[in-house]
Parts: C-alpha cells; structure tokens; sequence
C-alpha cells in the first residue's frame, strides 16, 4: 500500500530515504469498506488520509437529512475536513467509502511533526494548499453559474473517471442539482 | 490609511515598530473610485490588497457576459485572485470597488520579502489561508444545498452589514440565483 504513496511523492518531492522511512513508520495502513465511515458528524477530525485505492467521499447533511458531497476523493489524493482538522471543533461533516478502499492514516500530531522534520514535504503540502484554494473557488464559481445542464456536462468533462465510478444521484447531491433534473437531463441528451 | 491596517494587525499579531515600518516602507496606499477596476481578465493578479474603507469585490464572467459574484471584501479585509498570485497565470476574474474604497497595496514579490522577514505575519497568513479553506467549504455547502429562498436569508443572516451595502443583483450573483427569481421571494417575504 505504501508503494503507492511512495511513487506519488517521489514524483512531487525530493525526499531522502530516511525522510520516507520516517514519514512510513508514522502512517498506518487501513482497509475501509464501501459505505464504511472514517469521520462522522460530531467527532474531531484528528486524522489526515492518503487514498491508495478505491474511492471516499467527504458530505454534510442539512436539517432534513439530505446529503451533500463537498468531495470526491480518489487514488493518490488526499483528504480530511479541514475545517475540524484546522480548527479542532466537532465536524459538521462526514468521510466514508464509495468503494472498498485502502488509504494511509496520519495522526494529525505526526503529520504536524514530518512537516516540521521535512521541509519538502511542508512546501509540498503549502503548494497542495494553494490548488486547494484555487480548485474551491473554481467550484464556487461552477455551481453558482451556468443551468442544470451545464453543470452536469462540465462534471463529465472535468472527472470523467470519476463520472463512471459513482451512480448519477451522488453527481447531483455534487453539482447541487435535484436528482429528478438530473434524470430529465439524462434522457434528454440520451435521446438527441 | 495606514492607521486602520495598524490597528487591524496589532490586534492579529505580535509585530515589532521595526516590523511595522518595514510593511509601511513598502505598501501603497490607494484610492480607488466606485466601478472603478484594480484587475481585470486576462492580466496578472501581481499585487495583494487590503481594504482599509469601502468594499471591493472579485467577480467572473461566463460565456454569455454574466456576472458572478466570488467575493465582497470590506474594511479590514484581504483580497487577491489567488489563482493568478499564487500561478503567474493570466486571470480569469476582475476585481472592481463597489463603494469608493481606499486599500493598501503590496507587490507579490515585496510581500513575499515580508512573509520571509517577519514570521508573525506569515502565521498570520497562513491562519487567514487555513479560514478561506474553511469558508470556501462552507460556500460550497450554502450553494449546493437548500433552496434559493434559503441561500437568500443565509446571507442576511450572515453577512448583514454587505445585504445593507450592495444592490439586491448583486446577492443574486453571489448567492447564484436569479435576479428574477430573489425579487419574487423578496416580494414574498415582504408580504408575509
């Protein structure tokens, strides 16, 4: 499992074998099922993942229990709500498995004390930071422009793989758009 | 100007008069009239600002001219596309002042001097980076889920003091719903 990880950060960072050797005895290796959660509600996200297979989704609810995915989290990327991690208050959010999963666990403690001992990592990580900024605003700026439509083939055209990994009622508790427009959309362009 | 930007910082961090000067010595101070623009599409976002009165705010264009409406910032706060700061890229947004603002101003290259120079304010960068992530994650939720009635009395709620300041279409293209549609629930609840 960690091999996966390694060949990602080797491509992204120049680490010494003694820095992954350390940044591997830290990590734990953990098996997540679909539909398994890591993070619930209420809980202080106190963790930092790494997917090294499969797929997990990070959602809140609202007062009626409808759900919204604020991510998906795929192979080589990583995940937390940040909002606890940063902050230490309970979540308002969820993280569990789309598929059955592998992922790299840091305690948040840990992961603090590699970024203090490897700065290529800590500049990986600022840099990591900053896509994050800039992919929420472009999100911002995608769900509060454009139709139902729109919103739906631009999903397609920017995550294409995964697209065909989740069933259409996750894309649209993503785009924000109810499932009932989806399924019209659907079969609209099914039939031109 | 530079009065209101002291105050703002000494009460966010520990700084020395020396550091103090030395973020003087190489900010700038700036009027900028109402509609007038501080960056536009195309060009490269070089500068961050700090708003010591009035509002500004970040907005993109789609295909067909319309507005959406990524940020109002008033006094005392920050304001850059990071996109284009943080990539060098030519930017896909505006900035343009709503109210006649005075901001300060820092060339990227001489902020990033500071960062370097004056650890306190790179905290305290990296604190207000951490709580634009958080923001950015609660945006997405607010837009992606509830009604439009919903997101427009979130915003009353939420930000008060800009609901008072900007035109009712200016929500509407921060929220993400129609002018159309926000005048009828604004009839509405007027009504009620």
């Amino acid at each position: 499992m960690f091999d996966v990880f390694e060949r990602y950060i080797s491509a992204k960072a120049i680490l010494t074998d003694q820095d992954l050797c350390l940044i591997r005895s830290l990590s734990v290796e953990r098996k997540v099922a679909k539909r398994e959660f890591v993070l619930r509600e209420g809980e202080i996200a106190r963790y930092i993942f790494f997917i090294t297979r499969g797929m997990l989704r990070l959602l809140r609810t609202d007062d009626k229990g409808n759900e919204y995915i604020l991510r998906f989290a795929t192979e080589n990327n990583w995940l937390s709500d940040r909002e606890s991690y940063i902050t230490g208050n309970p979540s308002n959010a969820y993280i569990d498995a789309i598929e059955d999963s592998q992922v790299l666990v840091w305690d948040k403690q840990d992961f603090h004390f590699l970024l203090k001992e490897i700065p290529a990592l800590k500049q990986l990580m600022k840099e990591l930071v900053g896509r994050s900024q800039i992919a929420n605003q472009n999100r911002v700026f995608t769900t509060i422009s454009g139709s139902a439509e729109e919103k739906y083939f631009r999903f397609i055209e920017k995550y294409p793989d995964t697209f065909n990994r989740v069933p259409l009622h996750m894309i649209a508790s993503y785009i924000g758009v109810s499932r009932e427009t989806l399924s019209r959309i659907r079969r609209h362009s099914v039939n031109k």
